[in-house]
């Protein structure tokens, strides 16, 4: 969730990149009421991330797309090469002997277990354990990235978008797409499961020669990683095709779960942010909001107490910063100017 | 997420139901702190939570524990029945007709799917794949369900450990064990996840007469719902373990991901806070950050603006906000003042 929040951040700074307050135009009164972060911060910002501890720090537990897709060849070369090994030791309806390999270890961690191999040996037995949750680890990061691929592609969309709606009011096309976020990537992915529950049953009826039904019954328990294995990919064509097919579509009915997932979420935080918003403030709120205590809330006070109120923001989230203010407030008036920050950082 | 947040958030303030600052005495200069909502406002807002919006609106989407144990138990009353009467077109090892059903509705929710009973005829097979599909989403459900439970466990530890130690710096205990709930939401579920495993285990070679790597072997096979099916429950007894077992262990495992990802994301979360935290501030951080451009950062608007740069708010929140600040601001002095309440609500 932060990653995405940081990047609709890193996006909206993007679009907007001049130190300018970018709603200028409809401020009702005397505020600034949206300044981004500069371009020059901005950039200052992406080339830094390049050596954010973090990164270093957790690059094994957040890795990039390309070291996913290279642990992915490598699990599947691994089992490749274990389960060649050990193939007399696998009992079942088979093919070829790589070819059998790799789609068992598919088949395994996706976690379809069809059944139609079958480890049939304490060695094999135990290597499978192992593979399984390996596996599962892996498809858990391969979901994780496809949908931050998504993100950004998403994000290109927008861009996009508001490129050529130049003229007719970018903001508000910005905005409702922006809230509609959710939707056009569940719609996105909704569409491509449906072509793959197409394809598949195709398939199934073309090449494993199985009735309609069957094939569409295949279909719907593999995708959902039922795999009752009473119908399954038997000959060499169709485990070549199972290969790839079963992990893009299971992947793909995880990511529409995800996605629903996201959207209730969304909708309840809607609620809640419109149900604070409107609560009538009483002179109990406006004491407690006054953080400054000078005896009126000003609008970044309030922002803090509302943001507060609706979750967005923990009571720990304002101690650090706080901490961090009181050490540049040098001169200790309660606010920050040039010179507090000369004398703090020298 | 959101949810967790506001738990927290209500949590603090019942360990906190003074409308005292709760740090007052570890504050270095003239600032509260850490100002938390009053008692009164609390109890108010909990009572009115009865008949928040969000609630009845998505009553459906967000339901309560006890309506999850209802659903499910509506699923398998339905399950039973379904497959109870379309008996003679299952076919596999068979041991008593109601048993099975609610057997083979387990397996095919959970995404088991062991194939030692499987379908036999174009109705039952749409069926399972109805009963499939539904089945995924009140697994996750209950899944949502039991993290939220467990939340709510965690936080009764909490005080229980609070009230112990009320006299050794009660505030920094808390501190420690916030900062580390993840890490002992995991290690219990992973506790209750290890004796489910043994408690599998002995059962299968048990009952199930299976050697004891084998046993092991169809343990894990069913908690990663990989299921291959070559080992599985065939007895009467066993399959009544199974119906209980299977849901436990499957939803544990799944627990597991899922505290693995949030202590993940925090930890990243934690370690671009830091980073943000100890950037230098330049002077054009200071004019960004100068909400009402007074030409000095107040506390609020520092608050606002680094948790802006740490993503935990976006641009969005804080223009919904500013227009209700901008509603109830009457007089437009940029400040609130119990007047200005006034004026706004006659």
């Amino acid at each position: 969730m932060a990653s995405f929040k940081e990047k609709t951040r890193l996006f909206s700074t993007l679009l907007d990149p001049s130190p300018q307050p970018r709603q200028m135009n409809t401020t009702k009164r005397r505020y600034r009421r949206s300044k981004t972060i500069p371009a020059n911060l901005h950039l200052l910002r992406t080339k830094d991330n390049m050596t954010l501890p973090s990164q270093s720090v957790l690059g094994k537990l957040h890795p990039s797309l390309k070291q996913v897709v290279l642990l992915l060849a490598f699990y599947l070369t691994a089992g490749a090469i274990c389960f060649s090994f050990t193939n007399k030791q696998i009992k079942g309806k088979k093919t070829n002997g790589i070819l059998d390999s790799v789609y068992f270890c598919i088949v395994t961690m996706t976690t379809v277990g069809y059944g139609d191999l079958v480890p049939n040996s304490v060695a094999t037995k135990l290597l499978a354990c192992a593979f399984v949750f390996l596996g599962m680890a892996l498809v858990a990061l391969t979901l994780s990235k496809a949908a931050d691929y998504l993100v950004e592609k998403q994000e290109m969309l927008f861009v996009k978008t508001l490129h050529i709606h130049q003229n007719f009011g970018a903001t508000d096309i910005l905005k409702k797409i922006e809230s509609n976020k959710v939707k056009y990537k569940l719609f996105m992915v909704l569409i491509f499961l449906i072509l793959l529950i197409i394809a598949g049953t195709i398939f199934l009826s073309e090449i494993e020669n199985l009735s309609l039904v069957d094939s569409f019954y295949c279909v719907c328990a593999t995708i959902t990683t039922l795999g009752y294995g009473d119908k399954s990919f038997s000959t060499k064509a169709g485990r070549i095709f199972a290969v790839f097919w079963i992990l893009t579509s299971t992947i793909s009915l995880a990511l529409c779960f995800l996605y629903l997932a996201e959207l209730n979420t969304q909708h309840r935080q809607q609620e809640l942010a419109k149900w604070v918003l409107t609560r009538r403030m009483t002179n109990v709120d406006l004491e407690v909001a006054d953080l400054d205590e000078d005896g009126v809330v000003s609008a970044a006070e309030f922002i803090v107490y509302k943001l507060k109120e609706m979750g967005k923001i923990s009571q720990e989230d304002i101690v650090a910063v706080m901490e961090e203010f009181e050490d540049l407030d040098v001169n200790q008036n309660g606010t920050l100017s040039p010179s507090d920050i000369t004398l703090a950082q020298s």
